[in-house]
């Protein structure tokens, strides 16, 4: 096999061409819209799981596109989904992303309250002022708080990335997800998942506008 | 489905049961030395393709552990994949984790060779005086250079963690490390990896010490 003469600024394209050549080949067919989401994806993780895997509200994108370019910001669960996520092009648009898992506070109210950094980095979001976007792409404790924040009133997301993976209550945090009805999201049904997922799914958002 | 009632300290060892149980199912046998780091890389991605997908040359584990405790560091080619290993585990044996790939030298040296980022940081690892170990979970174009470089003679890596992800030139990346004799390596055959593998891979050799 060899090695292909694509140039630095190519290779994104034709990686994309070769997704789309492949769904294509398998008969799949994915919304417009939803698209260029999925499609990363795939690019980040070589996973075609996530033509089939992935689940949006009704006018998810759409609404998402919206938030961000009205300013949302993002809280996320990992310093790693913090880091790939495309801070400067969001920034244009007046967003920020935040990650609360390595702040002194939480830490120390999550060993008050027994439960998992990740709940105590949700419930101190909740503090936060602004429109914001979940993206949750490690703790499905995160999530299943997050769900029950939404469900008390006490949060209203613009849209929620619930893509944690793994093989204890993600499944399950997942169809609470599934659940809500007026809260956007995007979530990746099953164990798979990824805070790499959730970074590529806001930079394909982002990169949408 | 009901939310398991797992406490927080329990959820990664819960994980590990899982995947134990379900490799057993299938009928996988991991080498034991080799097993906490397939078993990472599984529950980083809910992927169970890596149980068959990871390459390991002769004794490649033994001599990562030996360079890691010998104080060695980390070179990857993403923030994202610095961003989740474990740098204070690394530090408490002397190593540290370098990312080049946002250096202003660096992206200069790339514009003007007409080169990728990824090539031009791993020509800057070369200027490093210590010992290394390169983990490449994002750009082929680094681990082709990489593979050159040795190739040469003007590195010498303690070990090769092999795991772009994607669509140009990954697999024949890959293939290329593979031929490598003298060169400890730990490579994802095919098109999958990821920076968070890359970094899963560094978490697993650390947290085996």
């Amino acid at each position: 096999m060899e090695i292909e003469n694509v140039l630095p600024t190519e290779i994104e394209k034709r990686s994309f061409e070769i997704i789309t050549e492949e769904l294509e080949q398998e008969g799949i067919v994915l919304p417009e819209i939803q698209a260029p989401i999925t499609k990363r994806c795939i690019h980040t993780s070589a996973d075609f799981d996530y033509a089939k895997n992935l689940v949006y509200s009704e006018h998810a994108v759409e609404k998402a596109l919206e938030a961000i370019r009205g300013g949302a910001s993002i809280v996320t669960d990992t310093q790693m989904g913090r880091s790939g996520i495309n801070k400067k092009r969001l920034a244009q648009y007046g967003g920020q992303v935040y990650c609360f898992m390595s702040d002194e506070d939480v830490a120390q109210a999550a060993k008050k309250n027994g439960t998992t950094r990740a709940v105590a980095s949700m419930k101190k979001a909740c503090e936060l002022n602004e429109k914001l976007i979940f993206a949750i792409g490690n703790a499905p404790t995160a999530l299943i708080h997050l769900y029950e924040l939404i469900k008390d009133g006490r949060i209203r997301p613009e849209l929620v990335i619930g893509v944690p993976v793994g093989f204890v209550n993600v499944v399950q945090s997942k169809e609470l997800i599934l659940t809500l009805e007026d809260t956007p999201y995007i979530v990746a049904r099953g164990r798979k998942g990824g805070s790499n997922i959730a970074a590529c799914i806001c930079n394909a958002l982002i990169y949408m506008l």
